[in-house]
């Protein structure tokens, strides 16, 4: 725990409460930035309901704030903030100091570049967290399954630093690897996120129902093809069956609500632009026009607007 | 009465119901073919609440039929199937003789063609029906609002037969009018269904959520605007406001609901051939490109084939 000796996760909701109790449940010294959350988790704690084993951490022993100014400064920030939360960086700056590394786990494309506009690019590292784990009350996560975290450096992937969390989160009992490319990893995630959470949101559709018809089969290869295309215009490679395997792999899912279809239910703001435009904007300064993926963003603009009128 | 004594409703679901017991209470003497709700038609009568006043036709003075080869001849054929039935010219075969007039109250284009080809274009006329109804249980008809048909040939519009009609259907209390130009009727409400229920099918959202929204109000637009053009390539013309004119109508109906998204809510069919796939079949081929209704219809047999699998 040397390299780290203090650990602030900033946006302790589903993902950032289960992956900070991890490493606080093995004994290191983690500080919660929470909202909504922060009364009942300093009164009760944070239970954790995992398909690995339940536990929980007592408010004697939590360290929750509601104010990253009361916090300490870190070494190492966990960002796992909605990637529509628009101040991140305002949350994080008064933790950073001397040597602070900055995580986020957040979702999509950009989140990296914004943190690294503000604190500089050597801080940066950047997640991806495949778990599926959602916060069913105040301070009670449900882990039900996965958990794998695969990050590297903003910068470039491996290091030593990156080498470091990833032995800190294996210690931990979480499964963690190094990315040799960040943006190889944000880009495959977008592969299947794009279809899958794009079509399943607007259309208000399990995954099942996606590819359950040749209708649906053709859309979401259409966008695959078109985050594909997008992806080697910025000089990424991927298998040459990587299409079919992630549908393979999505069919063994069964009837899955993704995310942001769960967001849409619950009326939860949407992350379109990390998820979406982002990768459009991105596409379209390599000259890759993807309309398909344009119309999708246009409907999850409409759907979203919906959702926060129904808010 | 003359000139039609012999009526024939064929799809006697809620549009069929209603403006067949309307031309019945009148007076007229109308044979209804049902499937799902022959027998107890048969056996409770037809009951129709309306807003302008309920009314019922007895199990004494009711025609009802489950096949079409034991009703009479007509004169006049009223054919409002839904356009997914595969089979409505069959249905219809056995109630023709000489001069029998088939009027299609159908939704979309292509179903004046269809009937056309069978039983040769002097015969057919077209109908729209603007009126807010629903089967509320086996052969209860509930009329909330509205009623308007506007009806005219389809070999052209205005005829002393289409006005015959108009007549008998404003003898019984119905609104109506003639059609200058049937084709005109037909796309003027495409520029509405198409958006709204198109859209609201699609993503599951009532009117107020698409208007409610400059993402949505841009999407209905371009839809409109693809419609519209597609209009004008075949000779029409519109008020150079219709759009705005559309949407300020429908902002005044709330949150309404389509009867294509609640054939999705009902896991019925849905009307993506007739009102979709027709019409863009038609811009293109006199040049018109219509990439929104394109998606639109793309996504929408998405949605069609799930509803189907849920049935």
């Amino acid at each position: 725990m040397s390299q780290f000796p203090v650990i602030a996760v900033v946006g302790s909701g589903a993902v950032g409460g289960y992956y900070g109790a991890k490493l606080a449940k093995a004994g290191h010294d983690v500080h919660f930035l929470m909202r909504g959350d922060y009364e009942t988790v300093a009164r009760e704690g944070l239970r954790v309901r995992s398909c690995d084993g339940d536990f929980a951490l007592s408010p004697q022993t939590i360290h929750v704030y509601d104010d990253s100014r009361r916090m300490p400064k870190a070494d190492l920030v966990i960002v796992a903030l909605k990637s529509t939360a628009p101040n991140a960086g305002d949350l994080v700056e008064p933790l950073v100091k001397d040597n602070t590394a900055i995580l986020t786990l957040q979702n999509g494309l950009g989140n990296e570049e914004r943190l690294a506009e503000r604190f500089g690019p050597t801080r940066i590292l950047g997640g991806l967290a495949f778990v599926c784990i959602n916060r069913i009350a105040p301070g009670v996560i449900h882990h039900m399954e996965h958990g794998l975290v695969r990050l590297g450096e903003f910068t470039g992937g491996d290091s030593p630093r990156a080498r470091a969390i990833v032995e800190r989160f294996v210690a931990s009992g979480v499964k963690c690897e190094v990315l040799d490319s960040l943006l190889y990893g944000r880009w495959l995630k977008l592969v299947w996120n794009i279809p899958f959470n794009g079509l399943g949101a607007a259309l208000d559709l399990t995954t099942d129902r996606l590819v359950g018809s040749e209708a649906g089969l053709s859309i979401v290869r259409r966008l695959m093809e078109e985050v594909i295309e997008a992806a080697l215009a910025h000089g990424l490679t991927f298998r040459p069956d990587l299409i079919e395997h992630q549908i393979a792999l999505t069919r063994e899912m069964g009837a899955y609500r993704t995310s942001m279809q769960i967001d849409r239910e619950e009326s939860r703001p949407m992350e379109v632009e990390a998820i979406f435009a982002e990768p459009l904007r991105r596409a379209r300064e390599r000259g890759v026009a993807a309309p398909t993926l344009q119309s999708l963003l246009d409907l999850l603009r409409v759907v979203d607007a919906a959702s926060t009128a129904a808010r």
